[in-house]
């Protein structure tokens, strides 16, 4: 059977597993709109309409809320990285094709995890979970970085560019999706993916050019 | 005879002008780090050692700092675009060469003004200061798409990605040059604008490829 979006509905009680996703969504919505400091549980359970002891039996306290949506920033992020770095037996292609392949999927998890990436990327380190989620990131973004030397190395980049502004240009350019990007129907995450690998790999002049 | 950089300095009073850019870089730095909401013009004065008085006599208000601050960095954008955007008639090169232009004369004022850039760019229309810059800032947003759209019309950028999408893109990509560049002098402006115009315009990939 399938499970209603938890975005898209009101809240409904007592469905295993239902209600803990509504309180992460809309906490990571107030998070966004008035910052995590701006934002109290009690000020989440007036929107929600349920009962702070409601909120705190899913998630124990304002932190973990901030864990939780950070953390699913970060897993997915963690996912696409993973599996481009995986092949260092080259099993699964060139690391030029496996970096197109990352940034297309980085794209994927920008457009299906925005608000919990929005969130991720204004986070500055100001408490523990702020400063493991840094750490994960930069971690990810070594990967990241990795990965477009690799390609660098084996000469599948020009070589005018030096890679470490390449992976920061690169993924630069992914992450201003949070500034800009809305769900209106426009451009799914496809259309962006195909916008910005043609921009970055090809470049915007035509290639008879 | 030159003027001393007010940003490596010390403050001196009684000099016209040093005072006041004194007062605006610390300003800036202040509001980057902890906020504008989180600094007050008392903590200005301690970090400067002015009093409060030597500080309403440049600047009448906090607001006024932000709007000094966010000023600064504006009217630098708009030189660049209205100077790319000035020649319908041709003289200065078609649409393409202007665009180019405008992205390499961006990356200078983003390096250039960095802080001031960092400020304007997480404004969020608080007040009536950040909704006056918000405005301006959709205005250069708005004369920058046009310009793309003209090189895209002209024929002279790939026809198979969305002129509104290759705007937010090449934008976003110069924009975050906020996050991530620190000027510790590896890359400078110069080397900057050409990794941004290498990558956007001719693509990661070798030309031969």
């Amino acid at each position: 059977m399938p499970r209603p979006s938890p975005t898209r509905q009101a809240p409904r009680r007592g469905r295993p597993g239902y209600d803990q996703e509504t309180v992460l969504r809309c906490a990571i919505d107030l998070f966004n709109r008035r910052g995590y400091d701006g934002t109290s549980v009690g000020d989440l359970a007036r929107e929600l309409g349920l009962t702070k002891s409601a909120i705190y039996h899913h998630f124990p306290s304002k932190a973990d809320l901030l864990k939780g949506a950070l953390s699913e920033a970060l897993d997915a992020l963690a996912v696409v990285i993973d599996t481009a770095a995986a092949s260092e037996d080259g099993e699964q292609g060139s690391a030029y094709d496996r970096l197109v392949s990352a940034v297309r999927q980085a794209v994927h998890v920008l457009v299906g995890h925005l608000p919990a990436v929005t969130l991720l990327l204004r986070v500055h380190g100001n408490s523990e979970v702020e400063s493991d989620a840094l750490r994960r990131r930069r971690e990810i973004d070594a990967k990241l970085a990795d990965l477009v030397r690799a390609a660098a190395d084996e000469g599948s980049l020009r070589a005018d560019i030096p890679p470490e502004l390449t992976s920061r240009l690169l993924f630069g350019m992914v992450n201003s999706l949070v500034e800009w990007y809305r769900p209106d129907g426009r451009h799914d995450a496809a259309a962006i993916a195909d916008a910005v690998t043609r921009l970055a790999f090809e470049g915007l002049a035509p290639r008879e050019r």
